[in-house]
């Protein structure tokens, strides 16, 4: 991938750069491991479900932090990006990503110039700049911004704004129909907003575990999406785009005929919760590719103690698992605090990893993982035996206003 | 506090950089706050309660990460700090504190070859490192690592090695009594290593609710630490310092005569799992001096939605609490996923707070909560009508290995 010219070029901890091109042994624990021909997989498997189904994809990065992993998707066939920070969308494009949603709303009038400065430089590179909206008062204050933004450098500029419709999430967004019209209406009287569709992301439908209350859920939120895009089509107000979904569950969306981009983040590296979901047949197959590796450093008679705890991986959706590198060796992780985990063994016969031992855990939630490490080791020719082919920057680290 | 000659001098990002001086409206959201008001009383209240027992403390630098916080510290009494990783002792050294106790056991070659490189930087600025282990092997190794140091830079350095004993925690350490004694044997055969003491910290005794079980509990722990001293003490080996303690036990290890020095971190930010054990009357009243300043982004009829989610805090020990600074105000914060918490009332006649509110919350877990930020914010005058007073840098956020 050539970097582009206002990718950042501060240049790499010295210790990280000597580390490419070394056995995997050599990469110093914890750290956090992307398997990058396993991820190569899953970002083929997605490009082509979504040719199959002729749908956008716009990835979100507020999982992958990275405008380099940005930019592959984006050479895969992405649209461009979904972020949920306005820090997260100035990474982004500062790292050579010209194509970015802020799918969440922005009420700060100082970040809302901030947004309307990216939209400016965006246009100017002729790329594109989108925000989610979900109250008048979200509306009327990003159009201020953009004037403003508009009379400060003479330039102007048009932001794509999507209504938020909340249809199941019980987060952000109004309800569906007349709430959602007045607010497409009420973009539609500012010259610097485009009405560009809606946005309805039904979050808690991810991690429903059987597919068939996935179907159930999804089926209600098709519903309100149809029920609202009527009214507004009704007004004579065409809606170009339903954006959302997630990887748990993609397959609905595409084969709603109703959603025309798809968001999900998570399929690029696939977590233990994920892999917890019932898969429905129509999902491709996507496989782990992001990993802590971590070094037993304590051992005695009824456990091992590993490097590995809170502040490497995330536990809002549970504790990581341990992968199976090793047939028959049956490890379970229990929490052992900030910097360490606790194993003990599931399997009859399979014997407490020794001091020293390297083990690799499937983190339970990529997000919030990869948002605990500076830098993403990337490996390729498998965890046992391969090598560090490069350095994945995680740019939008701790971006969060 | 003035700068040592080898303090980071990297300059803080500009938007921080202008911050200082600025009232507390001005930190835009969401951001890690420290009310140096609170957490000065809580530093106060710590050295007063030390010096009353006669004892030495040396807080966890584990909890803030921050060389400068640690320097604080040290110039209010503080012997030195304890970390638990070999990089956050590297960011200590760096920031210039120049007595750091790595309280973990630390197994790989290439890290001990770092450890033996910071005792030999440490020993010319006639500063002390020290390290804890639990395993012959690690003593083996610890001592190759200070050799091949000697050997290749002609200079000896002796480091301070405690032995760990697990009084209860079940995490690492090894049983009370004659493994203990046959590691302090170990570790004397070797002229770099100087037997410091024990290392006998009861991790889960700290958020035992009622201040009846932490005081059976560290009654076993004592047990355990004297049975043990005296089986060395017995073989003509001295024990000079058994040290450990957090937070929720202090007062117990302070009054127990065996320990010497006190290890708690969180007392000076104090959190919201710590506020919820019953006091003992003799503990010091910390206050909370930690806080995630939000702002409501969106709100509807039900609940509105602030944007701090498990990116800004951890939740490991629980949900943030939110901040009663307006009487009458009674809110809960429920989880809304990453980026992103939901508010309900809980209080008869509470309103929700309207779109653009400012709210602050206390996180339930200090330590990995101070972990996913860059820099902290410090306030004077309280959160209402304060003043920024100047940017802590998290120097060793991340340091992971």
């Amino acid at each position: 991938m050539k970097p582009t010219p206002d990718t950042p070029t501060r240049p790499l901890p010295g210790a990280l750069r000597e580390l490419v091109g070394r056995p995997v042994d050599a990469i110093d624990t914890p750290a956090l491991v992307v398997d990058l021909d396993a991820m190569q997989r899953n970002l083929g498997r997605m490009a082509e479900f979504a040719q199959k189904h002729d749908i956008r994809w716009r990835p979100h990065a507020k999982m992958h932090k990275s405008s380099a992993l940005a930019k592959l998707q984006m050479q895969a066939g992405a649209v461009g990006v979904c972020v949920q920070k306005t820090a997260e969308a100035e990474a982004m494009v500062a790292g050579g990503v010209h194509n970015v949603y802020i799918s969440n709303e922005v009420i700060a009038p100082h970040k809302l110039a901030r947004v309307a400065a990216l939209a400016q430089k965006l246009a100017a590179q002729h790329g594109q700049l989108a925000m989610a909206v979900d109250s008048p008062e979200g509306v009327s204050r990003l159009a201020q911004a953009m004037n403003e933004a508009r009379v400060a450098s003479g330039k102007s500029a048009v932001i794509d704004v999507f209504v938020e419709v909340d249809v199941g999430q019980r987060r952000c967004g109004v309800a569906p129909g007349s709430t959602a019209l007045a607010l497409a209406l009420e973009i539609r009287r500012h010259p610097a907003l485009r009405f560009a569709g809606l946005q309805a992301y039904h979050g808690k439908a991810q991690h429903l575990r059987s597919a068939q209350e996935r179907r159930e859920a999804i089926a209600v939120a098709v519903e309100d999406v149809l029920y609202t895009r009527r009214l507004i089509e009704a007004k004579g107000v065409p809606v170009d785009l339903v954006t959302g979904a997630g990887t748990g569950s993609l397959v609905l969306e595409a084969a709603s005929g109703v959603y025309g981009e798809l968001q999900a983040g998570s399929f690029l590296f696939m977590d233990a919760d994920y892999a917890r979901n019932e898969r429905d047949p129509a999902q491709p197959q996507f496989e782990h590719a992001l990993f802590i590796k971590t070094q037993v450093i304590s051992s005695c008679a009824t456990h091992s103690v590993c490097d590995a705890g809170h502040k490497s991986h995330a536990i809002d959706s549970g504790l990581p698992t341990v992968h199976a590198l090793d047939a028959g060796n049956e490890l379970e992780y229990a929490n052992g605090g900030d910097e360490h985990g606790i194993l003990r063994t599931t399997g009859v016969g399979t014997r407490l990893p020794d001091l020293g031992r390297f083990l690799w855990l499937i983190p339970g939630h990529c997000d919030p993982t990869v948002n605990l490490h500076d830098f993403m080791i990337g490996v390729t020719g498998g965890l046992r035996a391969g090598k560090v082919e490069r350095i994945i920057r995680v740019d939008a680290r701790g971006a969060l206003t």
